[in-house]
């Protein structure tokens, strides 16, 4: 069996995961920096669709945060970034790196591995946020939407590129991300550093 | 006919529109104030849904902020603050007020108005904004849900309550807005200051 390396650097390093003969392993993230970011309309102003993308690697701290962004605990009873019709939950949100892919546990703000190998719809940015629905949920196209925006708005906010996406081989993402009927992949974020 | 006074402050003030007889006027809003509100993990941090509201009339300049906020044009090109698929801007935002409602057109930024009448789905708040998606497009629950995101966080940043809601008579909202298929309600926000 191959080394699994996991370097992770707190503060301003990069996220490097060389994962390889099935061991990825869990990766406990930074606790989110609540106070971070461009003010809520300067971040408006500056949201923006990329499409090309640096190729650094995004930093642990820019990774731990997006997630809590994207769908992430902010009260004490569970309650999230995103609101969901009736508190549902109903999106989850999985992270595609070149190594393997991670459930994001909100609960305990960290990554369950997944899978091995790359599936990112985009491989050009560092890492893609897969926005995962439950089809039996009446209003969860709303909740992914809901989701993305967070993203994008995080994104926009802290000089990030994202673009939401529709488009992807959503049989080889539910494949990777061992998804089951209802679960639906309905949405991929790349992100990255901006070209 | 009766008189039609519309009151509006710049600063500080109340948006205090008395329509009647069939003569609500056109809003020019203010020009968004893109630097305000809280860093945007702050206001990802406070968002919440809130169904309580002071009966305090929501200011011009909050007004004019939050339409901008929630789905104004954001760039030379006509794009917005919410991004949508393949940039058919599908979502239309409406203000329902006590006296009647309007049709933001984020081309122009200003408020041009529909009918007479209180139509607002919780009559608590000061104003109710409506998304509107345009139901033949394959992707407009997720579009609405990213319009409704940048208000829950334009108001968490600026201290202003909201909550998104899939319930309220469509029948009556879609008469009042004058809405033909495939036009169709599919959100509702009531936004007004913390009771």
């Amino acid at each position: 069996m191959r080394k699994l390396i996991v370097s992770l650097f707190c503060a301003g390093a990069c996220l490097t995961v060389n994962a390889q003969a099935g061991s990825l392993k869990e990766i406990k993230l930074n606790e989110p920096d609540k106070t971070r970011g461009k003010s809520v309309m300067q971040a408006l102003s500056e949201r923006k669709s990329t499409r090309e993308f640096s190729d650094k690697e995004l930093s642990f701290k820019d990774l731990s945060d997006l997630l809590w962004a994207a769908n992430g605990v902010n009260r004490p009873d569970g309650r999230r970034t995103a609101p969901s019709a009736r508190n549902m939950q109903d999106i989850t949100v999985y992270l595609c790196t070149k190594e393997g892919s991670y459930r994001y546990n909100a609960k305990e703000h960290l990554l369950e591995p997944v899978s091995e190998g790359d599936v990112r719809p985009i491989g050009t940015a560092s890492v893609c946020l897969i926005l995962v629905a439950d089809d039996s949920k009446e209003y969860n196209m709303i909740d992914a939407g809901i989701v993305s925006q967070n993203i994008s708005i995080f994104c926009a906010g802290v000089d990030l590129a994202t673009v939401p996406r529709g488009q992807m081989d959503k049989n080889k993402i539910s494949e990777a991300l061992k998804l089951t009927a209802p679960q639906t992949p309905v949405l991929n974020h790349p992100v990255g550093y901006f070209k």
